[in-house]
């Protein structure tokens, strides 16, 4: 019996080496991800010995095992991360640096497959006795650095690798095995790329096994020393069929419900599938920051009660927003619904961004919304997670943007670029070319010109973000096709469903004003608060650029009007909103993702919400 | 010791004749205005003996006074408004007309100055014995026809007539004479204007009496056979200066502030000032429509209990709201603050105007919010002040667009025009041209062109809508003055305080977004509804463009986006909002002021608002 034996009528992604993407707000990223931050994260794995680990493990260097039992897997983040920038811009340099590093790794991989250069130099005796040590987190970014340097250069070196690796997982564990269940998921998801990548469903499978270990009381289980979180904490608590809440450390629930869904989709299983929408609403309606930032405690790196969502001493770790992507990403296929693309929109924005600096060689790990002006971002981490997923996270941002429907295609995000959707289901069964023109987030007028190989009817999914309560929707200038007979609304899409000749263009303009949010009243941290928000960005204020104003001691109306100003001169070129606090003073408001890249001073993204000048109501 | 001895610092306004409106949404209805609701008008009051009843009070003709005892103002309001419409287009047969019922006028005028048909032809016994009979009621209309008919032709001849009238008055009433408080307001504001129109401050002062005589159990007291509403029904319960809340019939409340406005920003006086701010906030925050509709009881035409704002039942007469506008200019004035004009664009563009059909010759008396579908506009009224107060108030909108400010000017409304102002404080103490180009309220970019006569500082303020929450503003394609240190907002204005050269051109543009309203909690018509609004312009839901939709059986969810289509060849030109009902049927929103245009059905402004799809919250 195949596994895939049901899948669900869900959409599929497309490879984000096929989204050329040629934006004035990504582009500069990606240039300055792939010059700077993933040669200061392999500079940053040099010194601090994580790739000489390896040379160590397989005896081609004395040494010992310097750093912590995870460190591998940042060596490989940077990889798969370097993989895809190679994808989009080949580097005969930046390859062969990658080439001598795999040289390296193959060279630490047992003779029976093992790969994980802490146990193999400190304590092979130790092997598997402990599922909370990562020896399956770093064969899971082993696996996802391999896939993706195998997809850019065509090299199986490194995907031999990890296909050896995976035989060993499943030699030793499933069904009638030793049981395990890792302590921080990552494993799962890697397995079923290495599946897609390789046809072998062995790799599927035992991805299938690992999650279904869990929940059990022979996984895990508590961490040794920290028995008072209990089996929540590595989500080990309840089989994943019956998760109703989410618990424990962030970035490790993302993962494991990113390798659910993945599931999900190909096995069409309604449990998973119940399952995942009930930890989905816990997740987004209760315990989720206006940045898309997820867990508030620094304690477990996790989650805590619902509402719990302070500021100040917000978690909010780098990796949990990406991961929340990886997560939404997958949901939004799982039921071709825009609410789930909103927040892979909003991390993309928001939370995930300001892990990193406009200059691309400083992080943050831990992401509050309101600072007094003494968190700020560094070089590089003893665990280094966060740049390393940052590196990776950032260069395959193409893959967000579109998707195959059953009958068409979806447009998901929304930046100037090009792509060919090989879109098997739309009439005439061909490919079909798509141009956007944009200049997103900042306007909301998205151009979008379609070009099928053959002229067909097929649908064409433009998302309405969750933001936008207004958008008009033209072809050629007949802006009636918005309202015509040949369009409805669907879960968060327009559907454009029609006879497509090449070159036909679609003007899609969505109303971006500026929202002032309040807090849901659960959460104490926000009451008498407001947040600003214009399109997908979260705005925040800092004490760079507000001369005059002191860390919470100013007020602003939720009803007042901000000048729109865009500035490019302005922290990369950001628009900014001006306007004034209740106590008369001038005030500018920058994006959330960008604040800490100017003089150090506090910022707050819910600021105390001044009363409206007595306005009338209703 | 002059009365207008310390005068408010506020604005004055311009006279709206001073401009020239070519507004693609006001200029044809303007135009249907002046050629057939002006002549729909004195067709109805010829054919009713309105105009017969002058005829044979002045013994020009035999006969019974015919109609209510009011019925002399409907006349008046329509030379009022024919004299508007005289001021921008001259016509020699319009004018003729008016010539000739002004003889008729004239002709009932007794020796002695009064003036009022109803008590000359059948009770002259009974003159100034009862204040609620609205002698002065009709003799304030008498006067406003004729400061209208004066500066739009110079004739003299009813100017004459009423400030004999008014002289009569000052005869009979003052201090030391007989003690007067009309039941129905409307002489107090009249008289200032007399004043102003031929600088008599007998006239001036006689209004200052007249309102300092309510309230203190002399005036017009209850109506004799509706004991049970009390004095308050005709704002004789409590001194001016006293007033804390709305009360009793809206028509007359509101006549009487705007007259109290007019008093406080020639007197200064404190204690009206704060008398009106104080009932301006008890009206606007607890007792007023998101139409600007106000009064909700037909009972007493008037207010009943705070937040007591049914829908179906909703009175709001058609008069009422024009009041809230003739009130809240005089506001704007007096404070200089955008939240009165925007008032006076909510009625502008709803409260009032759905009080006329497309066509110009049907009218509302009652505005409900929402109908089953069996209210409907009629062609003339028993008591008529509803059409013949829209024939005076639409052809006089252009004042409501511009103030002369202590520095400067103020655009207040935007709508296609060009304008000379007599700008006596700004720098070069010469006059400002203002070209505006727009197309307002369906688009928010307004291209203003400042041409002073002589160039020079001085400022400019526009006002930012309360409805808009970002604006961007660039002069001459500098999009940085906006926030520029040259740059503030105050008051709901955006100032522009530098020196001008003509032709400088500020382009304003307004997000437009629409905004789902929740109505404040103690409103309980209004619970678990949502209403929709853009820009100024508040929506509907009409069974005609609804096929399939019943009334109150369908839900909206105030997440959801509306596709924005402009559609000219609907309802005189309107933009739609196309969407979908919770249960999934298209459904299409028009603006309220042009319900009841189509085929009879309902029609709902308040909608039971849906839940939005399972949706992020923070």
């Amino acid at each position: 019996m195949s596994i895939v034996n049901n899948p669900v009528k869900g959409w599929q992604g497309v490879p984000f080496s096929s989204v050329n993407i040629n934006d004035a707000f990504w582009r500069p990223r990606l240039e300055v991800l792939k010059n700077v931050t993933i040669s200061v994260c392999l500079d940053q794995c040099e010194q601090t010995n994580r790739i000489a680990n390896f040379a160590v493990a397989g005896g081609l260097q004395e040494g010992k095992f310097e750093g912590i039992y995870y460190n591998d897997s940042d060596v490989y983040k940077v990889l798969e991360g370097a993989a895809y920038a190679l994808m989009t811009d080949r580097d005969p340099e930046l390859e062969a640096e990658i080439d001598r590093i795999i040289g390296l790794i193959e060279a630490a991989q047992e003779p029976d497959g093992y790969l994980c250069a802490y146990f193999t130099i400190e304590a092979p005796e130790r092997k598997w006795t402990d599922m909370e040590k990562h020896e399956m987190y770093n064969g899971g970014h082993l696996i996802e650095a391999a896939v993706a340097y195998y997809q850019a250069t065509g090299k199986r070196r490194l995907l031999d690798v990890a296909c050896r690796l995976a035989d060993h997982y499943d030699a030793l564990f499933g069904p009638g095995k030793r049981h395990w269940a890792e302590g921080h998921e990552e494993i799962e998801l890697a397995l079923v790329k290495l599946f897609r990548a390789t046809g072998e469903e062995r790799y599927w499978k035992l991805a299938l096994w690992l999650l279904e270990e869990r929940g059990h009381g022979h996984g895990v289980g508590a961490i040794w020393d920290k028995p008072e979180w209990g089996p929540a904490y590595c989500q080990d608590d309840v089989p994943v069929r019956d998760i109703r809440e989410v618990k424990g450390h962030a970035v490790r629930a993302m993962y494991l419900y990113t390798a659910m869904a993945d599931v999900a989709l190909a096995s069409g299983d309604a449990a998973y599938i119940e399952a995942l929408d009930r930890v989905w609403a816990h997740t987004a309606e209760r315990n989720m920051y206006v940045t898309g930032g997820i867990g508030p405690s620094q304690h477990n790196e996790g989650f805590t009660s619902d509402y719990d969502l302070p500021n100040e001493s917000a978690y909010c770790e780098t990796c949990a927003a990406i991961a929340m992507a990886f997560w939404n990403h997958r949901m939004n296929l799982l039921h071709g619904d825009g609410k789930y693309a909103d927040l892979v929109e909003r991390e993309m924005f928001n939370g995930a961004l300001a892990g990193i600096s406009l200059s691309g060689d400083k992080f943050f790990y831990v992401n509050p919304l309101a600072s007094k002006g003494e968190h700020h971002r560094v070089e590089w981490f003893h665990t280094s997670c966060c740049p390393t997923n940052l590196a990776r996270f950032l260069p395959a941002i193409g893959q967000y943007a579109y998707a195959v429907t059953e009958d068409g295609i979806a447009i998901n995000q929304y930046m100037n670029s090009e792509t060919t959707i090989n879109a098997a289901n739309a009439a005439g069964g061909g490919k079909v070319q798509v141009l956007q023109s944009t200049a997103y987030p900042w306007d909301g007028r998205v151009a979008i010109t379609i070009l099928p190989e053959q002229a067909g009817k097929f649908a064409v999914r433009l998302r309405v973000p969750g933001w936008c309560r207004g958008y008009r929707v033209s072809l050629q200038g007949d802006d009636r096709i918005g309202g015509g007979a040949d369009t409805k609304t669907d879960k968060g899409y327009i559907v454009l469903n029609r006879h497509w000749m090449p070159g036909d263009t679609v003007l899609l303009e969505l109303d971006m004003p500026v929202e002032a949010i309040r807090s849901r009243p659960e959460v104490e941290a926000n009451r008498g608060r407001v947040a600003f928000q214009r399109g997908p960005v979260v705005y925040c204020a800092e004490g760079a650029g507000n001369d005059g104003l002191a860390y919470d001691e100013f007020a602003l109306s939720a009803g007042a009007p901000f000048a729109i100003e865009h500035r490019e001169e302005l922290l990369g070129g950001v628009t900014a909103l001006r306007g004034q606090t209740s106590e008369g003073k001038a005030c500018s408001l920058t994006p959330y993702y960008a604040w800490d890249n100017r003089e150090a001073g506090f910022m707050q993204v819910w600021m105390r919400e001044a009363e409206d000048r007595q306005l009338y109501r209703f």
